[in-house]
């Protein structure tokens, strides 16, 4: 199975999240486990992540490199910040092992923030990329089960141009990772209006309907859930909104499930009959299955871990940066801007 | 437990919705039969209404007028259109009936642009309102069970003052609907950026601390469902996308719990097994109990129901309609933005 092509190392920031290396580290192993062509650079203090990996097995630490870096960036500490001051940051040093050719892919789960900034100063944007975007996949009713959202919260305020930016990044992904001809991309939008939504939602539209991209119209916030499109575009601050009022709905139907099965000793009785179901149930909605968004629009690939990730949430976030790297995604984003520029508008 | 003060006369859009009198005029005898102190106005074509009354008992039918009006506004009607051209539809009659004083309330399934337009021509906004808003209770987690959302649509974007406008009403509502002191209200925003949210959102919150009411902060999306506070403002457009997000969250849960319970023989005979805590879970999310949004901000009550709505949640709407009608909220707004502007700024 082995296969040089495959190859891949990707640069940890093995300080960042609200937990740090006992969660990163154990992480990184579970994920060399799974992927036998996968290489690792933990970046950090080498004296908290050495002990981590004494017990693993030599085949496996030998794809394991250690880095030093002296400094770690804080989850409150401002973006601007942390770039001018922390150049030895865990989170730095993995961006510049990717700027260097070092590494293929960077995995944090820091300071949002911090890492869009440092990202963006770091790598640059792709050409005609005026800012990078955060996209994740989330789980969907249509038949291939998924559906992919940006921007999830990097841009608060966007212009139409950067909104179909966004929709070719986004049609980009898609096509690269999952095999679909021309994906469908939609813009996200409101129904109540007589004329919906606003002036830069309609510009996008317009301008999306001209591009020999496969744009099938607004959805609106339902939409996401159940619609057949590949792609949904928002700028950052709906994208953001959307993304955490169905985390905090999931989170309540759980706790709903879970009064109803708890109440008292018959419901508790009939929870532990169908125990196995309800296991089933809600690994599918399991929001770790999920963790791992994408900073897209970037010279090179970085993926934002949740901060309060788990093991098993972590190692998620690195098979995506493994997969991302993998097909060279910031190319095929360029390649397909530079498709659609040169292609006549369709008919 | 008739109470003259209680008594309240609501005039129905009989007409409105997506199936109209067969679901209206059923839910108007379902809602008279469960409130003594209730009277209805149905407006609409008698000889579509009429014969759906025929059967009901005559102490009930007494609380029932039938109000004629010779045309219906379309689900996809152009707002401004109907209002122009239909004035004799039932949505228009029956608000022109509570500008008239012949009715404290007005429920309507029926186009929502179209509703907002004619309720704002006809009725007008209260004082220093500049344009009404669409509030409703959202299911959450806090000890209360509830939270208020809003504007959830009406519009799209917003100024700070307009923002500041949503917060009165909702704390306006709350007060008076829940004997609250000092409801809690927050403003729905981001957390990924350096300076959180957009400009519009940072004077907004300056402009509400300076305010004597009781203003908590941001909250982000996942907030709406959980954290401590009665009132979440928004604009519109994220508004809007934040509910229909949850809805379209809260079906692809309910479908993957329905799809992990009928697999195969054996789940199904767990499904039946915990048949009464599924129905009991099922009620707690039903969205039908939550039917009934506000158009907040008019010199008067009027209430929008889902334009899918059956004969429970229309029956809902018809409730909310009744106790806002009971506590006069319109005034009660009117009172809180005057004492909010007579009183010095808090502490």
């Amino acid at each position: 199975m082995h296969n040089a092509a495959n190859n891949v190392r990707i640069a940890v920031d093995a300080m960042g999240g609200d937990v740090g290396v006992s969660v990163t580290v154990p992480a990184v192993i579970r994920a060399l486990k799974a992927d036998a062509d996968l290489h690792m650079v933990l970046v950090g203090d080498p004296a908290a992540i050495e002990p981590l990996l004494a017990r693993v097995p030599a085949a496996l630490r030998a794809r394991v490199t250690v880095h030093p870096a002296s400094e770690v960036v804080g989850m409150d500490e401002v973006p601007s910040k942390a770039l001018r001051l922390k150049k030895d940051s865990s989170m730095r040093v993995a961006l510049d092992l990717v700027k260097a050719g070092h590494a293929d892919a960077m995995v944090s789960a820091g300071n949002t923030g911090a890492l869009m900034a440092t990202a963006k100063f770091v790598l640059k944007t792709l050409p005609k990329i005026d800012r990078p975007a955060i996209v994740s996949a989330l789980p969907s009713l249509r038949p291939t089960g998924h559906v992919h959202l940006l921007d999830l919260g990097a841009n608060a305020e966007c212009t139409a141009e950067q909104l179909v930016q966004f929709a070719v990044m986004g049609v980009a992904m898609v096509s690269a990772l999952e095999d679909v001809a021309r994906p469908r991309v939609a813009l996200l939008n409101i129904g109540a209006e007589e004329i919906k939504g606003n002036e830069t939602i309609r510009t996008a539209a317009r301008l999306l309907q001209a591009m020999p991209i496969n744009y099938v119209g607004y959805i609106e916030g339902d939409g996401i859930f159940h619609a057949d499109v590949d792609v949904v575009v928002a700028d950052g601050f709906v994208g953001n909104v959307a993304l955490k009022a169905s985390e905090g709905v999931a989170k309540l139907i759980t706790a709903f499930m879970k009064q109803a099965f708890l109440q008292n000793t018959v419901t508790k009785l009939g929870a532990a009959l169908v125990k196995p179901i309800l296991a089933r149930f809600a690994q599918r909605i399991d929001p770790r299955m999920h963790n791992g968004a994408s900073l897209l629009g970037l010279r090179g690939v970085v993926i934002k871990s949740h901060g309060s990730a788990d093991e098993l949430a972590f190692a998620n976030a690195l098979r995506v940066a493994a997969r991302e790297a993998r097909i060279d995604l910031p190319n095929r984003i360029t390649a397909l801007w530079n498709a659609s520029q040169r292609a006549a508008p369709e008919a």
